[in-house]
């Protein structure tokens, strides 16, 4: 076998464990006396010749990096076309880059597909990450469990202030396609009356009257309602509700204004809550980076995995010769103790493909999450969570 | 010296560690055989007769309750006018509460002096709380060094991730009228090249001008901008930027959406950016409720003071005979070590006041904050906070 020299980049929206992929491959690559680099922004890098050296830094240094939120060799948006993968191409058989390793989404693994199929010599190896866990055929994807967790925190400490100053809160959160990250929302509930009360998903249809009268329900008995939106909420025609917000902005904008932002979602939507219910106190927060980055709130079970992954990709790369995707196989439901099991898949079978919550995971009128989703999603925030309590 | 018959209550918004204070009375005032009372939701609580008795409450709940976001009693927006007021002393006479702990802001010290100088004879102490560090005579409030770890730590992941990711980012922080909390985004910065590379706080008159030429000198040279901006940022005449935007939106509005929302600001601001400077990446959030009710993110360093004020204000009751306000007194800003001293002042020269940041935090430009800054709020957010490195 020839002696690998391997090639490592990280592509799409960073995550609190991407470094954990990153450096898992790092370790296990020197254990094997592999030539080790890095691209710096993705495959932007490659093209742009911005290479690092990856097999002399201290340990130190890695330890550092692989705590750290944000892809520490950088990232990109870069969707390579035709002419852009030849010369990613080009730039690997010149480097005599024989193995490379790109950790991101299902846009990254596409990348790799037509790299690979252009030439099958360099082995392409996919390391999943994103935070909308919304890759086929993965149980889980690393990412998910710390953004689940940081979204859990942001809940449970927002139902605590609502239990302390009565009102509706409207929490706003990431996931254009997939809802998993808003109904991570309800993984810190102790009781029943907490918050959330109301999730609704990108899954499911959205109505307006629907919306209004769900929270009048609650907020008429309970005197509060906190509700998880996903950003990527749709009606039943398929157009997002944003979307339609936004729209609707700009023809009624002919002076000076004209806002089209991520946060009218949340803002609208509050905002007929106290016009057509006629509630006062109604507050809506639209999450923001800090779901993928914040610094100090991570899943020691997503750290774990992430690098567990990157470190198997070295082991993968040597049995198999082919090109593929990493993963995390789908676990047994029915089994009550948690643990993994690392495989992979074709690149073909990921790339371009979303994975949406099963239906079992959803409640009958979709307004909530199922006790099926519970069981799959609280492992993977993992147990460091301070407990709280309350004398209202 | 009669018996004291203590009553608690909570006004105002919750902090992180506004249960500290309630745990470190209800401690104090058990050793002192005091028979203990909370109202539920400050005020409002003691005219509807909402009280819980505090005195037998066991460890373990103290403990969770210490450690809790949100205030454990509940709390109040109420504004007691004249009338309000007779039905507080009313109450208060007829459950033979001597003596009146207040955990609040400076609306609740208000209320305190009212009270107080409507009977003398109930003793009426005002143990401050505020995310916004906006009290006068007060070296710094509890609550804000925790809220200042959590924007210190969203602003220290934002740095990593827009270092992955180049573009501008724009974080709306709260404190309508004072920038402390807005001013600690800066605090975990390791590198002058860190975001954020701009402040703007309501300190400073606010030009759109300047604001866009900042901007414009720090993208072209870094190819990324991370900007902190307080939702009280002003015009030179005074009025709010957020509240311009709401109007104009409103004027513009002829049809299904009126937006007004605390968004809007940094949305507008956004828009701003990529229309005037032809920036394409620009992303803002408004920081929500998690910045004083996040779980899983305290300063120990504000949760120890939280409690000390509480235990020290049950001290100081016995102390003195009159109403007063506990505060941390101002620091010598010349010592290099870390401590503070406990004291008291009079209701009278807290409620209805405002501190500002002083002139020395901020910079020459008015776009950052000072050095002199740095020295004051470091300490405050504690040690306890994650390193973090990169490789780019």
């Amino acid at each position: 076998m020839r002696k690998k020299k391997i090639l490592i980049a990280q592509g799409g929206g960073p995550t609190m464990v991407i470094n954990k992929s990153l450096v898992g491959i790092i370790e296990e690559g020197k254990k094997n006396n592999y030539e080790i680099f890095g691209s710096k922004n993705g495959v932007s890098g490659i093209i742009n010749s911005r290479f690092v050296e990856l097999t002399k830094i201290d340990k130190k240094k890695l330890y550092l990096i692989e705590n750290s939120p944000g892809a520490a060799l950088g990232s990109t948006r870069d969707k390579p076309d035709e002419k852009y993968n030849k010369k990613i191409l080009k730039m690997l058989l010149k480097k005599k880059i024989n193995t490379f390793f790109y950790i991101g989404g299902n846009d990254s693994s596409d990348t790799l597909r037509i790299i690979s199929d252009a030439n099958p010599d360099i082995q392409c190896i996919h390391v999943p990450k994103t935070i909308d866990n919304d890759l086929v055929l993965n149980d889980h994807t690393p990412g998910y469990g710390s953004a689940a967790k940081y979204v859990a925190s942001v809940f449970a400490g927002i139902n605590l202030d609502i239990n302390s100053l009565p009102g509706v809160y409207l929490g706003v959160i990431m996931g254009r396609h997939a809802g998993f990250l808003t109904a991570a929302s309800s993984l810190l509930k102790k009781k029943k009356t907490d918050g959330p009360h109301l999730i609704y998903l990108p899954e499911s249809n959205f109505s307006m009257d629907n919306f209004l009268s769900d929270i009048n329900n609650i907020f008429t008995k309970k005197q509060k309602c906190i509700v998880a939106i996903s950003e990527g909420i749709k009606f039943s025609n398929g157009q997002l509700v944003g979307e339609k917000i936004s729209k609707l902005n700009e023809m009624d904008a002919h002076g000076n204004i004209q806002l089209s932002g991520s946060s009218m979602l949340g803002d609208y939507l509050s905002n007929q809550i106290k016009i057509k219910l006629g509630i006062k106190r109604v507050r809506a927060d639209t999450l923001g980076y800090a779901q993928r980055s914040f610094l100090g709130c991570v899943s020691e079970v997503d750290q774990k995995e992430a690098k567990q992954l990157g470190k198997e990709s070295i082991k993968f790369s040597k049995k198999y010769d082919s090109s593929f995707s990493m993963c995390i196989e789908e676990r047994d439901r029915n089994l009550n103790v948690y643990n993994i099991k690392i495989g992979k898949n074709k690149l073909i079978d990921i790339g371009g493909k979303t994975k949406y919550m099963p239906v079992n995971f959803i409640n009958k009128k979709k307004n909530y999450v199922s006790n099926t989703f519970f069981k799959y999603a609280l492992p993977l925030i993992g147990k460091k969570i301070p407990d709280f309590g309350s004398l209202i």
